[in-house]
């Protein structure tokens, strides 16, 4: 891989982490230029003309190009290694949880987490807190799914780790901090055990 | 391609029509089984057991293997041919618009084209009417970032239609039944004509 890879980051955001993970991984070194979202700085006529145009991080920037989207960045990433299955139908399976993340979990759980640790609870205006119980309902529906799923089986897709794990591990490991209690889904805490035990695991704080 | 395709639908969905877009497209036969969501059919034991945990539609069966995510069925049935680049960063391109169709277009498009002709307004519960404008103003935007893209190329990825292009097209055709007035998005309506006269298109009803 001879781009350089730059990631355009806020370190509290669980998708920017998905990127740092999926990177060490697979073993690629990624340089690291932080914005801080509560302070509009993704919003700037720069950033808009820059680096998106949708005014969102993750993007990963690979030479002079520009990826967004943190799960499409992390396919780039791991093109051609064991985290992209090579079966057709399980690749395409392990797309399905990937676009179950971005629709049924992260809208919710990581909203809820955002809503909860960054805005405050007390600072939220009627329209969010109105979807609160939603959002909690919609959250407990992904992770009891999840749950299903991995008390049959160790990983999501086949027998080993794939990008549907990777992509779904952020911000199912601190649900909690978005007011979820992992306890009622022990196959989901013995599945993230399994995560932070692969080689290269990063940490999402540090 | 040897498994039996199902096509497990309900035919008012555009999540749905993106299967049968993209199957037409690449000359691949499915069969199609109907579901009523508006009658709870796709929430019965049987299908929840039997089709998709999650409750939801469409789900592509390959055999006697079920594929959820309309998104993920799709790279399954185009694998191999022109709608997905080959070169790896266009191919990640093409997922990341995919990526943007399921968690900044269809949520805001989508649902506003359910709940006003669908549910019908009279019939929103207060947390629904509530989220209203903020859809709204989520599909003006998504819809913006397209026109803005499409006005400088034909295609959202590379000089061709990929699945970036048959994704975003259904709900964006019927965007005017969500209330969006596309005559203020010129390139996404030249866009929507050239995706009309691909060879073996076929329209969302009938």
């Amino acid at each position: 891989m001879s781009d350089r890879l730059v990631l355009h980051e806020d370190p509290i955001s669980g998708n920017c982490y998905k990127i740092r993970l999926t990177a060490a991984l697979v073993g690629v070194a990624i340089e690291r230029r932080a914005y801080d979202i509560t302070k509009g700085e993704t919003r700037t006529p720069e950033f808009l003309a820059e680096v998106n145009a949708n005014g969102r991080i993750p993007v990963l920037q690979v030479g002079d190009r520009f990826l967004p989207e943190s799960n499409a960045a992390c396919v780039y990433l791991a093109e051609g290694l064991p985290f992209i299955p090579e079966n057709r139908f399980a690749r395409a399976d392990m797309l399905r949880w990937m676009f179950f993340e971005q629709y049924n979990h992260e809208p919710n759980v990581a909203t809820l987490r955002f809503w909860l640790t960054v805005v405050g609870e007390g600072a939220l205006d009627a329209v969010q807190t109105a979807a609160i119980p939603g959002k909690r309902a919609g959250g407990e529906a992904a992770l009891a799914l999840m749950d299903r799923e991995l008390a049959a089986r160790d990983w999501l897709v086949g027998e080993g780790p794939t990008l549907a794990d990777l992509m779904l591990y952020p911000y199912t490991h601190v649900a909690g901090e978005a007011g979820f209690d992992l306890s009622g889904y022990p196959a989901v805490e013995r599945w993230l055990s399994r995560i932070e035990t692969l080689p290269g695991y990063v940490a999402m704080k540090g």
